[in-house]
């Protein structure tokens, strides 16, 4: 017989899941209610408010796709897509990357505009891609979880509106880290993941569509090739009609109302300064420990630090200590940056004085000066 | 401020989610690991072996898709189904509909067999409708949610071997509840929930592939139009690999190993006999109050009970009272039996005389003799 699961306290310093706060998870334990009863659909509401209030949107279609972070990504492609579109992506790491794969598989024909790891995709870049060019889309990694850097969206957003096309992003690590401003910044769509810096586990991926997004979605030639994904199907059930679509994952969206409420209650913009502080004291302790962050300077992502892995160790064998002898994760490089760089995540409810300083204590024990 | 979410204790008896047990929430509130953690790779091997004892399997290839069971559905078609492939569907309520809708979007076409809204789908019309046809698949719901009929799909599976075909079932509300043989009858493909007869919150689709259903998923001519969907890449991830796909939703792994674990500790047998003991104790009392089952006789699901509409009543009415008077949840019925049936589910956990007592108490206050 298979015994109970009873797994350690970790402390959560990789790119995501981040530590999740007691009353997220005490959430995830209240009673379950059915996906259609009124007090369900009330949550769902609170849910999708609080969900536009963390965007900065006011888009009607906020909502949690039920999926993780990746299924976000697909919901974006598969309703904004249709065979033959042309699309420009931009591709620093693992997710635009997987977005030019997630396109390509609903018939589009992607330009890819791209960078070395751990530098941002520069504006000048996709607009001289777009030269001549009118794409339906143009879509950029907001966060790149794989490196660590932020490129200016808001930016790129304005070339691509000049050029016709529609905005998307990836804020599946930036939401809840740093500003992610919809609206002010004219994004068309934009999905997130949960277990970063919302600080809840994985398990749901809020998305936005903006009016013309919905409209592009709306008025399609042909069927969204996802009928799980499809929001001309979703929006019957988390708009007014709540026609059932499929059974809404009860527990999880208790514990991002729960996680929302919590972000909303520190509030955006503190919440975005403890981000920053924290990872300043990071970069101050590494610095001291002569480490080396890896992103380009001036745009490195306070909640994502990739760090270089010290000349004469294995990372491996890091991060295994870390896990082993001092219950801590951090991630492992991605692609291009295995073996040469390690993540460390100071998301939402990780981003903490005293876990910087467990961190530094526990490398300053395997990595002696 | 939005106040902390606190839902009152619903008795769930609908079509799901069922009740679930005290333990599967406390695993829900564990702390996290990170998806790569070697502690949450070996509860992803304890799922993988136990769910294949619920399946009754060997398929190396089962594990739970992160979604809910309509993921499911459409991860099973999705990798098996490539545009121009014949499908036949044997439709007797909304989930075989649903798996015509999901094979369209694949570019299959579709051969519907349709049954009447609570009668089986005979094996001889899926015989008569393989003459002279080979179709890639047949696909046909085990246990239709909508309607409460348990199809014979042992037989099935035989007449679409005959005819070279692969065979996909719908056991999103069978698994647990009434036996689920995939070896032994031959099946190919299936996909489920977790909501229903196993006791745990939505949020997983567990799936299980045959070999030659895997074989034809990874010697595909065109690629999996999902990403996120993709049997070779979570393969990656599920498989011996480890390769970072997608996040899987931690928490909801933990209730679901702990769901699987409650259903093994009972044993298979005991429990389908549970559930229709309980089915029988339901059908006594209902006949009592002479209120009429409507699924076909002889092919009535015990886990979910579809009731006729008594005349002079509103089932919208009856189904507010229940649950505003008494916080009991019942389902209503879908499309052609709107308003025509009320769904009684005994699923899982929920399968007990006392909640039979219950229900059978409320609905003689709200329906007097």
């Amino acid at each position: 017989m298979i015994a109970q699961f009873n797994p350690p306290q970790r402390l959560l310093l990789g790119p995501g899941p981040s530590m999740v706060p007691q009353s997220v998870l005490d959430a995830m334990g209240l009673p379950l209610l059915g996906h259609l009863d009124p007090l369900f659909v009330g949550l769902m509401e609170e849910v999708k408010g609080m969900l536009r209030t963390v965007f900065q949107t006011t888009n009607p279609m906020t909502f949690p796709v039920s999926g993780t972070g990746s299924a976000g990504m697909e919901f974006c492609f598969v309703n904004l897509i249709e065979p033959g579109d042309e699309v420009v992506i931009g591709i620093n790491g693992v997710f635009g990357g997987r977005m030019a794969e997630v396109a390509e598989r609903c018939g589009a024909t992607v330009i890819r505009v791209e960078a070395e790891w751990g530098r941002i995709i520069e504006p000048e870049q996709i607009a001289q891609a777009l030269r001549g060019r009118s794409p339906k889309l143009v879509a950029v990694v907001h966060a790149e979880t794989s490196t660590g850097v932020l490129t200016p969206v808001q930016e790129i957003a304005q070339i691509a509106h000049n050029a016709g096309a529609l905005m998307l992003i990836d804020t599946v690590t930036s939401l809840g880290g740093v500003p992610v401003c919809i609206d002010e910044w004219g994004i068309d769509a934009a999905y997130s993941g949960t277990q970063k810096c919302l600080s809840c586990p994985p398990g749901l991926a809020p998305v936005t569509l903006s009016s013309r997004a919905m409209e592009v979605a709306t008025n399609r030639r042909t069927k969204v090739q996802s009928w799980y994904l499809d929001v001309n199907l979703l929006n019957g059930y988390w708009g007014s009609d709540r026609a059932y679509h499929h059974t809404a994952p009860i527990s999880m969206n208790y514990a991002l109302h729960e996680a929302l409420r919590l972000t909303l209650e520190e509030g955006l913009e503190s919440r975005w300064l403890r981000h920053q502080e924290n990872h300043l004291l990071l970069a101050a302790k590494l610095e001291e420990m002569e480490m080396t962050l890896t992103a380009q300077a001036g745009h490195r992502l306070p909640q994502l630090n990739s760090v270089a892995v010290p000349a004469g160790y294995d990372d491996a064998e890091i991060r295994r200590r870390l896990l082993n002898d001092f219950n801590i994760e951090i991630g492992a490089g991605l692609g291009p940056l295995k073996g040469k760089t390690m993540r460390i995540g100071l998301m939402g409810e990780s981003s903490s004085a005293e876990n910087v300083g467990r961190l530094v204590g526990a490398l300053k024990a395997i990595l002696p000066a």
